[in-house]
């Protein structure tokens, strides 16, 4: 089974998080959904097996696509509940939410992380 | 965690499948949208649980929904390769490939088995 590297805690000077949904209100047909696009699942896989930082921005996937359109991904994700998105200054970083997905979802990420693109 | 009923032997006179994606060439982010829909979910999660015999016709499910509908609803799953169809005379009947999900894509089934409606 393909594992990710455990998440980071938060650091303590973090701003809070952006609007999402709490654990109980993730829905399993919506988080499918937010999932059903290669790109999407791209970005959620780099930043599962990636984390070697707390939060990511957009610019460190290296994506070739307008920053508007990352945005809009981002945003779907979020509003999904797949991943967490913090406001630093101009940027927004992004997690997944490894402990909400494990515990509505188990095996979700798994098979995440174990996507070939 | 949620576990289904064995799948049945194929009977020896069932006709031949429909056209379906072979089993390496089912794709997760195809699979997750085809299960991005609450209605679509219920099937297949109705077909997991609920096999008592080996393939399930669209009136069994009781859906009130236009038979159009349903039909649209049963080749998206089985274009994704969730499910099995086969014709016999009017009647198409399915059920979900249960081997083929659990050896490409294993834990998604009992994530979908788990899903509260």
């Amino acid at each position: 089974m393909t594992t990710w590297p455990a998440p980071l805690p938060v650091p303590p000077d973090a701003p809070a998080p952006l609007p999402e949904p709490a654990r109980a209100e993730l829905r399993l047909e919506t988080v499918l959904g937010a999932l059903s696009d290669p790109l999407r699942l791209t970005i959620v896989q780099r930043l599962l097996l990636g984390a070697q930082e707390y939060d990511h921005t957009c610019g460190w996937f290296g994506f070739d696509r307008p920053k508007s359109s990352l945005t809009h991904h981002f945003k779907a994700l979020r509003a999904a509940g797949l991943i967490r998105q913090r406001q630093y200054g101009l940027e927004r970083r992004s997690h997944v939410r490894v402990d909400d997905l494990e515990a509505r979802f188990p095996g979700l990420l798994a098979l995440v992380a174990a996507w070939t693109p």
